[in-house]
């Protein structure tokens, strides 16, 4: 039976005590962790940079690509969790405003798609 | 009193659905979306660019900035929750598996702090 | 009849005589236009974040998108520059260098085109 | 006696013929270039990114660091001026136009230095 899903609240817990045990406060300012997060971004975008929209939508059919895609999307969301920790946002509330704001911004086109903005 | 947070699951449906009404499945592409990803990562870093260490570690006390965090850190939760779902990603699971590994990659020095990877 | 174009070293002293003269030295630290590079070439690449392979190939038929890109591939250069300049890299002996490196990294395929790296 | 340095079309020509000779022309699109590009820019940014503005100051006095940061710099600019010769953009001459642009943006000030913009 598998293990239940962490939730993002026990997680983020978890990378500040990571952190915390190795001493790495002092380099986790709120800039390098912003920093840090967009670097891990490229390192997701490099996987797909030289493949077509077809290619990137079979990327999980290669398991080591897949193993790969996973990886670096969680070493993003750890850096978002834990920028937003030492800044005491609270990622899931800010997303949840930021809908609703988009919402208004953008509504639903009464006669078919548009880009996104 | 306030609405209970929403979860990661519910706020990414709503993602989903968002984009759906709007007929913007064509552009969301993995590559797009990891790409929109690291679009959105630099306007976060952007906010922090020029400011020194100290600096970044106050940003929240002013209301115009603390916004525009709370806001970016959305945009970047809310293209990381669209990529994952496209590929069939869970990204507490990929987060969970990947703080396993750092634990054993990453292992408490006995003798006091070493700077991050 | 127009001007002859000028030389990377002369824009390259533009820049630096530009920043000093706004006493823009001490946010020059190279971390920060390291930084501040990454955010002009997200910005580039926002251009293209939403077009198809075929689309991206016509921006420069569209007034408006032909000056954005110019701008946006300006100020990727301007702040490479400026990096090269505070630490004393030459932009120029860098890239040959790389090249050189390259030819042997990736010989001439004897049987037809392979992905980039 | 050394060699004079290329100039930057000497090494824009050689990157064309280094792309064309290994057939990688349907993989270089305007999108993966700009792309390949940020990612370049974060691999610079990732030298930095747990150092404080003193260290990244210090950052050329160890060798194995100033080859890094000048391989770094190399791919960049490769990739700006490959970029710029899919489109058709000439890079000096745009950032000579941008210059100028930014000379009437921001005036010397009066009295005394600013944050950039």
């Amino acid at each position: 039976m598998p293990a239940s899903a962490p939730t993002l609240a026990e997680l983020q817990l978890r990378l500040v005590e990571f952190a915390a045990a190795r001493g790495w406060g002092p380099y986790h300012t709120p800039k390098n962790l912003a920093v840090a997060l967009s670097v891990e971004a490229a390192e997701l975008v490099e996987i797909f940079q030289w493949l077509t929209p077809e290619q990137s939508e079979r990327i999980m059919e290669d398991p080591e690509s897949a193993h790969r895609v996973a990886d670096e999307a969680a070493d993003v969301l750890a850096y978002l969790l834990q920028f937003c920790q030492v800044l005491g946002v609270d990622p899931l509330r800010a997303l949840a405003a930021k809908i609703e704001r988009n919402e208004t911004r953008f509504p639903v086109p009464a006669e078919g798609p548009a880009p996104p903005e």
